[in-house]
């Protein structure tokens, strides 16, 4: 029995002393050195190679080396096939970091003084409140409500939407289409959290931003493609906006002529908010594959109609 | 009975609407319209007059509007005059705050990104572990444990340095002279928190530089006397240091030619980490009022000798 790994070979190298330590029964095959494909049984991958049950027949679970799956092309694999999402608690620290960094950046507006400090001006300006600061989770699945907790818990005045109700402590859930525009028009600053789906690819546009107070920031931490780039250029132009903080983009890298490289009002990080780190992620592959050996339901399973 | 206020007169304006709801027994009155000297038992001042006494003879008791108190000359003020710093929650919160986004810029590299987008460059730096990241404080008293205990909570390796013992959960704590070298060594980021007295004035100098780890980092919350600028530069040029992010500087505004304008190494901020806000700053004041009319001991009360 032998699980197959294609993703990035650095990391490849810790995960196949994690298996040898600590699932010694489990061969790990690493891309593309897969040996007789009959023995593999599972796929952990960034991205899964094309005709996936002709080239592993013997595949029973194909898991994400991400939390997020939209580079799986969900028509090209097989309706049967569980898809398991990568549920690294790095992941979810990763992300609160970098929310709450991203959060005080537009909260300080620090944006303005890293400005400031290069035109020679030494001017402060007013110190909002942290509980009077309204932050919007776009998002409540796993990563928007441990972000949400993590900053209701530092002060601020926390709100989520989601498609279907939550319920969280000491955040204001809101929930279906109809609940957007009061979310929206409460958010001095919204977080974008959402799975890439149909349903939300390019939702962070110029009607979405219309609906926010004017002067608001944003944060996207989503997917490059819920952004539709050329109306944030415009709501910043416009001040219906006033700053962004994007760590994903929908082409990266970005072309060198990008807007966003130049722009003052953007902080732009090269898809760092976030990374798998074997040494985390090993306990909860381990589990889900001992779960699966068990016959018992696995955790962060993929609902391939909903696409997360 | 009354209470003469010398600070920014827009704060000023909500001060007296405080006293007025909440304290009408103590008149406030706002420098440089003090009416009869006599009557003033009370100053609330970021500086005092001079000739502190002969202006003002029935003065009780002189109330700092800041946390620290180095702006003030004890020498000229009467030994038997009790002085009290102002122990705001807002200060507090608002160096929390500007602690942990300052820690997570240099945790994250959000310097070098921010360079990197301005040169047009996408490239992501290894992630380090939370946990694995070793937070120095330089100061423990309120505000250095506050901000310690924080960050240990958000998962650093948080240590802590003082004068004298202390005693903090998930916080290692050194204290002593002798004690400097260890925890000076095992910091990757420093953060300066301490008073500024003789004894800490030019402290983060190329001494303290060369006995932190190579390419550890720092940060200035304290007063901008704790730092030899110049040496910062050379640290910085040296490598010894990999950046800074400081609140203050010994001549803020600095001059038109300062070096940390340009330096895209440092982070500068106009002294906005923390400022006293009179709605949660009135209670604490009128607290220590109360403690003084019914000759309790006052929280805050500086000792002359340390000066602090």
């Amino acid at each position: 029995m032998a699980l197959l790994y294609k993703s990035d070979p650095v990391r490849g190298a810790r995960w196949k002393e994690l298996f040898a330590q600590h699932a010694p029964d489990i061969e790990f095959r690493q891309w593309p050195d897969m040996g007789d494909p009959d023995e593999i049984r599972y796929l952990l991958a960034w991205m899964p190679p094309e005709n996936i049950m002709a080239c592993l027949p013997s595949l029973e679970v194909l898991f994400a080396t991400s939390a997020g799956v939209d580079q799986f092309e969900f028509d090209a694999l097989p309706p049967e096939l569980p898809v398991v999402r990568m549920l690294d608690p790095a992941i979810e620290r990763g992300m609160i970091e970098y929310a709450t960094f991203a959060t005080l950046w537009l909260h300080r507006r620090m944006g303005d003084y890293a400005r400031q400090q290069r035109e020679g001006q030494w001017q402060a300006h007013m110190l909002v409140p942290t509980e009077k600061r309204r932050i919007g989770i776009l998002g409540l699945g796993q990563l928007g409500c441990a972000i949400a907790t993590h900053l209701a818990g530092y002060g601020f005045d926390v709100s989520g939407w989601a498609r279907s109700p939550r319920e969280l402590a000491n955040v204001h859930c809101h929930s279906g289409e109809e609940a957007l525009d009061g979310f929206l028009a409460s958010s001095d600053i919204v977080i974008c959290v959402l799975p890439l789906t149909d349903a939300t690819r390019g939702i962070l546009n110029a009607d979405l931003f219309a609906r926010m107070p004017k002067g608001a920031a944003l944060i996207n931490i989503g997917r490059g493609e819920h952004l539709v780039e050329h109306d944030l250029t415009q709501a910043l132009d416009d001040g219906q906006l006033s700053a962004a903080v994007l760590d994903v983009l929908s082409e990266e890298p970005p072309a060198d002529d990008h807007l966003f490289w130049q722009d003052e009002r953007i902080l732009l990080t090269p898809h760092v908010a976030a990374m798998t780190q074997p040494d985390s992620a090993f306990p909860v592959l381990l589990d889900n594959l001992r779960r699966h050996q068990r016959g018992e339901p696995m955790v962060g399973r993929v609902d391939l109609q909903r696409g997360y």
